[in-house]
């Protein structure tokens, strides 16, 4: 019970910036005096600072404001790409403020290779975070594949040519740091969900993609995993039954009609270098490349056909376009919007379509924020840490 | 609270089938002093039943057993079928007291006209539950359309012509008896919820078909009703694109290929008559015609297209075919079985394929114990009717 009302005083500073012990009494209904004693234990632990008197102007009585630190726990995230590792440290108040990021060829890699390289950034990350006076709550991990539910395996990932890949037993961290390991489209729709404002849906499918496509489905606010921790395979909902066949065994899948490589092979380009693949799509169709514009016309159609099904199965407010998507969003869109609009079945219920507001961004910063609310959702284990 | 534990007491009963105070107690963690209490108020309500003594050969000193009353409430369930009308009444124990079913024409209907003839079909199953000690605590209906979320607004019912009905506005009921409207395919999929045994899967697609598809889906044992109440549009998922256009102004939609209506054309037999389409169907494969054998193969594959969709988004464990899907299970489920096998891009995550258990009558034996299911929640409001 105290650490839930520790947990939600932290939230309801978050969610107002500076407050006042009042305002955080009113927004989560205590006495001004149970939160006086809550605020106390969350400054002893460090997780809150005092700004002193409230700003001028304010209405009443100046009272002293509160903030989250900008020391203290922080959360790291870290994604995958077929491309690339990258690692950042994002602290209490949800500021970016490590961030690297390397090239690395991940396709067809050797797991334990890419994991020792990924534990090197991590552990540079850390230190980096320590001079900034940040120290590690956790990890989260954003991968390009299939994680079984509750668990840090990565079953498949097809475009690392991984399959049951134990994370926790192949990457070297430092001692005690907790391990999350998901999906890299569930951590871009988190990253959304947690980082839109008020006005965010939160009935939306967010789909991204890199080689493949990716998706991640939210309903009534929560993260959808299934049975397994494998929903939201929207690149393998077929869009041509009949049509190529996939890696994963289907034929006429999504991604074979709307995934990067599909799209340069559709406009009749080199599609085997994994690298860059999003710059010269959108470079070339923002120099007015028509075989680049039909191929990405193309693409929107096949993410109308299997996005419609998604909508008429789920009832959706929103689709969310992240990952190189969201730069393509205007040569994809027309056409996806108009496959959707035709084929929604329910009168009135065409979702809206909406960039991703973190970009390219997403699964990494989903990921970090995961770390960062492991904190908020039990703040006393981590501010015990610090006082001890 | 004592609503609460009202409520678990009657469904422990329920559960269990005659039980004794003593196993009451343990299946809901209270003590044994406290059950009695309730048990007590649960007997004067007229909601349970007293056998007698303990049967003979249970272990222990014998205690007299509890058991659900077969007399007072009563939950009504009504179908709304394209080519008839059925009411039932369901008692506490979940056994079907009264049936009724009149062959209706109800395509294109006037929806007045439908529901002053439902009203009188209700009206004499209340009359016959009546004779029977029964008092109705509530009516579900189950339609063959879209029913906006929390409300009786039928805001879509191809099938029948309506559109924007308000069933409570022209149903004419018995004074203050509860309604509520629902998808006949979701009161298929609580069917199966509630109606099946404890290894029933809890995350499924029902899908049910009369003239169109209907389609439910069950997450971790909940509905999903979507952000409007609309999803579960199976019958709108597209299964060849640039294909045959459908009334919802999609092209390709599922129903143009799976529906008894696509089935019938498809093996050039005539299909405008709504009456006896499945029988027709059924009857036909069973001979061994073979233009219907190809027919509902083809359905398969379309199924299993769509299907295949809704598995890779959503991670189900089952998919469980109702309605007349049921009846022709042997025919369909060959192709099916095969697109969803080589479609299911999670590896071992090929769902289960199951027969709904309630068959046909899962829409209106859902409906009934839905209407059951309201006294369980709230024990007290049916009970004290009865005692008043």
């Amino acid at each position: 019970m105290r650490r839930r009302n520790l947990s939600r005083a932290l939230y309801a500073v978050a969610g107002e910036g500076p407050a006042s012990r009042a305002s955080v009494a009113a927004h989560i209904g205590l006495t001004r005096a149970a939160v006086s004693t809550l605020v106390d234990e969350l400054l002893r632990a460090g997780l809150l600072v005092e700004l002193g008197p409230g700003r001028p102007g304010g209405v009443g009585r100046p009272g002293s404001h509160l903030a989250l630190t900008d020391r203290g726990p922080c959360g790291i995230g870290a994604e995958i790409g077929v491309d690339r590792l990258t690692v950042c440290a994002v602290d209490l108040r949800g500021v970016v403020r490590t961030r690297t990021t390397v090239p690395a060829a991940n396709r067809a890699s050797d797991p334990a290779a890419v994991l020792a390289r990924l534990g090197e950034l991590v552990a540079g990350s850390v230190r980096d975070a320590d001079r900034e006076g940040l120290r590690p709550a956790g990890l989260a991990l954003a991968v390009p594949g299939l994680v079984k539910r509750d668990s840090t395996t990565v079953v498949r990932a097809p475009n690392l040519g991984w399959q049951d890949t134990e994370i926790a037993a192949l990457l070297p961290l430092p001692h005690g740091l907790p391990l999350t390991v998901d999906n890299e489209a569930n951590f871009g729709a988190l990253a959304e969900l947690w980082l839109g404002d008020a006005s965010a849906p939160r009935d939306f499918i967010h789909v991204s993609a890199q080689v493949g496509i990716g998706g991640a489905i939210v309903l009534d606010g929560d993260l959808l995993r299934g049975a397994r921790g494998f929903a939201g395979e929207l690149g393998h909902v077929p869009v041509r039954p009949g049509g190529r066949r996939c890696p994963c065994g289907g034929r006429g899948c999504l991604e074979q009609y709307a995934g990067e490589e599909a799209v340069l092979r559709a406009a009749g380009l080199p599609h085997g270098d994994p690298g860059g693949r999003t710059g010269t799509l959108a470079d070339r169709a923002v120099a007015g490349d028509a075989a680049i514009g039909r191929a990405l016309r193309g693409a929107g159609t096949a993410l109308g056909v299997a996005l419609a099904g998604a909508v008429n199965l789920l009832d959706l407010r929103a689709v969310v376009m992240g990952g190189s998507l969201a730069r393509l969003a205007p040569w994809l869109l027309p056409s996806l919007e108009s496959e959707l609009a035709a084929r929604t079945a329910a009168p009135d219920a065409v979702p809206e379509l909406l960039i991703a507001q973190a970009g390219d961004d997403g699964p990494l910063l989903g990921a970090a924020h995961a770390a960062v609310r492991a904190v908020f959702d039990d703040p006393l284990r981590h501010g015990a840490a610090l006082t001890a």
